[in-house]
């Protein structure tokens, strides 16, 4: 079971209707006008409202805004790859998506989810061995975009080489590379791959990348956190997007 | 007095030659290779060295990142306006800036700075009437940034008018505009204006805004955050002016 809080990620969960919820918490004299479609939800769909005193809410919260609501749920579900290359299937446009590798911080996880979801991908796949993320804080820089955002977690190289068969293309971002963001076609399916700050890229996974790419930075300035890289070269692939239509 | 933790951190200010150093603080057995350049400097500016025992780093840290490195140093300088502008007059490419405001969270404020100083930004002004950043959570994630990026706060909107006066468009960014970033020209002498999450940029920043622009995003997806947006507004400046060039 999972707990989340606040009302904008209990009223995104709910949406998406990708997760099991057994109650919802809900703060004494709370503005009924503020949770209205979160209340009609749940109604709608079976899910008991207890109302509770807000010293109850902070007592379990782990962060501190809540807001006057906490849920009681399973873990949304992550996608498997299968599921993943049937989605895929339905696309009316051509597949873009982000891997990440060596992200350990679940909110810079959420916020890269959250970009993600602004800037129309389709998927965001993460290269990791075990999933050690608390769902609560990356669920909140999210704030809405981890219930929506297909999450896929791969293992190792197997899956990736699978969406090559696919026809989609591998860009891997590096530094001190000469081609940048702007000179590549975001345009075609593409996967674009990031890595952690501490190492960048594994070798396994630049082995199988189709190119590789750089964002042009300062010479001599700072490094850019592995979110903002990524919320960079997410908006450079919307850009794109958008002057083809 | 204030306190910086970590040897990046640390090493970053002492290059930087902004800050007064009252010690620094060395654990025992550390590698004297790796905080050599810091060792260098500190002798070369009379800094001193004092050699502690883990446990006593670990009782002052604020953060779990100290990596045995922590000084004690006067507070970085914010820059006042009149430093600003005899600063802007000693440039070889026309002014870029960036205009933070409502931004609360110290964390975003760092990321923010190490973005700026990534894409070649001259300074970052923070609309605020009250300075009440804990300066270790800023320089953190800024990662040397902090030390080098020309900060300054204004709490009102008249030093604004005389960047204008000085022939700096304020272009503001907003969410529903029909501009985007991509279709103004930011290697112009440019101030970018940035709201917090919440309530965007106030009425009186709006005001002498010279124009509106805003990052496409996908409609009913997720809103960008602050930081976030910060970095892509900046990139598209960056590589406007790479293009120049």
């Amino acid at each position: 079971m999972e707990q989340l809080e606040g009302q904008q990620s209990v009223l995104a969960a709910l949406r998406a209707r990708q997760r099991k919820f057994d109650v919802i918490l809900v703060r004494h004299g709370i503005h009924q006008s503020a949770i209205s479609e979160l209340l009609e939800i749940a109604a709608a769909t079976g899910v008991p409202i207890r109302y509770v005193d807000v010293s109850e809410l902070n007592a379990i919260a782990h962060g501190a805004s809540h807001g006057g609501v906490i849920a009681i749920c399973s873990a949304k579900p992550r996608m498997t790859i299968e599921q993943l290359l049937q989605m895929l299937d339905t696309l009316k446009q051509l597949p873009l998506m982000l891997l990440l590798e060596g992200v350990e911080d679940a909110r810079n996880l959420g916020f890269t989810l959250r970009s993600a979801d602004a800037m129309s991908f389709h998927a965001v796949l993460i290269k990791k061995h075990l999933w050690d993320f608390d769902a609560v804080e990356v669920a909140r820089p999210a704030s809405g975009a981890y219930e929506r955002m297909p999450l896929v977690q791969v293992d190792e190289i197997s899956p990736l080489k699978q969406l090559q068969r696919r026809g989609i293309r591998i860009v891997g971002c590096l530094a001190n590379v000469k081609q940048t963001i702007y000179d590549v076609d975001l345009k075609l399916a593409t996967l674009l791959a990031i890595g952690g700050e501490k190492r960048g890229l594994s070798g396994a996974v630049r082995e199988i990348c189709d190119q590789f790419v750089t964002i042009p930075t300062r010479e001599g300035g700072s490094s850019l956190s592995l979110s903002h890289a990524g919320a960079i070269v997410m908006a450079e692939a919307m850009r794109q997007r958008r002057l083809e239509r």
